[in-house]
């Protein structure tokens, strides 16, 4: 029997667990719960929901990054995100990556470094991110959702002068960054989630919503990405897509929004839930270019 | 003591291990070791070097897909390749990713899959390649070649098309395929290479030299490149970082040259050593576009 909503946690006594999420009746969001059934084994392979339960004190990132090989992500990906980044919609997927110790847990600050403060254009991005279940090599649009494990949620967070303006086209200069990638609260099995395409997605900063959009609207959905992806690359189990960001980033924004210290952001995906994470800027650190 | 050339092997007897390699008087290159010394112990914290020696059967990547967490990419990182690439000389590091699916080692084949072969524009990247040994964090230039183990070769296989022209400007859908990223044959500790830009570095296509040029010419060396990622952007012991190839790769040549099938492709590094990659065109699979 496969796990509903994967939680990694830290509990009253201390222990880190992995647990199948217990929700109060009608919710699915994993920060409502409690409590936990214990799971035993490697989650990327063999594993045992037992009876054991145990009080959910702290919600870590769902998989540690000792499980998590690689962190691919998509940019441009809802047809609005690319009008309002003045940028053309893409023909195929627009692949960049982040590095692991850019994820973190949903209730984790994001901590914005001395390199990041110059220009000041910390920006959110909320995502559908997939967690690869089984080692994908060539399959086809038709049979890629077979290799998908579940789904999170996750924010792209990107300052905009190093990931456009100063890396020399490319991205990853201003997506790099410590705690850059919060996801959670659940990963959510593909048996509760059997289409990807239907889900509300949302940003709110500090109470107030900025992007609202549904999962329908990216142009490459999650089969055509991971069948995509995975031509002449084999997706490795443990593997994260972040998918893309619908309209509503700051950038886009008249007048442009950046987030300021001890903002809140609060990333949210029908059927898997919300991770909040606050925005703290580093001080008495100076960046050595 | 520190090793002076790592070499991870299968042995006559089957079996895989790490070792330093016994080289002939006045050799560098680890190819020529037919016996190494048998290491103990975890080569990213605390480890023996034992007097156990075994015969080397294959060399393999001197560091296993489970140790490496991250693969950072330098772009333009030599001024003539700036130039061949119709590219401006970057101001910051040019920094991309490859997936960890993309490392093999000295001698395996380099896949070239269905996906690649659509416009057939692969190339080769001859690259210096640093091994992160310790957590590295807001490093000064000064201090950083303290948190770098040592050193390998490796070849950043390019595929141009899926790279520049239909990646929609980010280049990893053009270097993410499996296998390219071969590393080798040794890993070269900072005991033996003090200064890493005083190496010739070249490539050879079917034996004739191809790209020949030091890595005293690389805009942002060793130190620099190390400091400038470690703003904010913690990197962790077996991180690779590919630090940008020099001038003569196939695409700024006239006419421009794309590695064929059964191509022989050498890159070498003085003090490193060489790999040597036959290039594989992989039949009979149609690519899923």
């Amino acid at each position: 029997m496969s796990f509903s909503r994967l939680v990694r946690f830290v509990s009253a006594n201390g222990k880190t667990y992995i647990g199948d999420a217990i929700l109060p009746a009608g919710t699915y969001d994993a920060r409502l719960a409690t409590k936990a059934k214990i799971i035993t084994g490697d989650i990327l392979s063999d594993y045992t929901i037992t009876d054991e339960v145990q009080d959910i004190k702290k919600l870590l990132s769902p998989l540690s990054w000792d499980q998590i090989r690689n962190v691919r992500c998509l940019g441009l990906n809802y047809e609005k995100h690319a009008i309002e980044s003045k940028m053309a919609k893409p023909k195929y997927p627009v692949l960049f990556f982040k590095p692991i110790t850019a994820i973190s847990g949903p209730t984790d600050p994001i901590p914005v470094p001395a390199i990041a403060q110059i220009d000041n254009e910390t920006d959110y991005e909320c995502e559908l991110v997939i967690v690869i279940g089984k080692k994908a090599s060539n399959v086809s649009e038709s049979d890629a959702l077979n290799y998908v494990l579940g789904y999170t949620v996750g924010n792209d967070v990107s300052q905009r002068s190093w990931q456009i303006k100063k890396g020399g086209g490319q991205w990853s200069l201003g997506k790099m960054f410590d705690g850059w990638a919060p996801i959670g609260p659940a990963l959510v099995s593909t048996e509760v989630i059997k289409d990807p395409q239907t889900l509300k997605i949302s940003t709110k900063i500090n109470g107030v919503t900025q992007q609202s959009e549904n999962t329908a609207d990216m142009i490459f959905g999650v089969a055509k990405t991971v069948s995509f992806l995975s031509q002449g690359s084999t997706l490795l189990p443990g593997d994260l897509i972040f998918t893309g960001t619908p309209s509503g980033v700051g950038m886009g924004r008249k007048p442009q929004y950046w987030l300021k210290d001890g903002d809140v952001v609060e990333v949210g995906l029908e059927q898997v839930g919300t991770i909040v994470n606050k925005v703290v800027y580093e001080k008495g650190v100076k960046a050595k270019l």
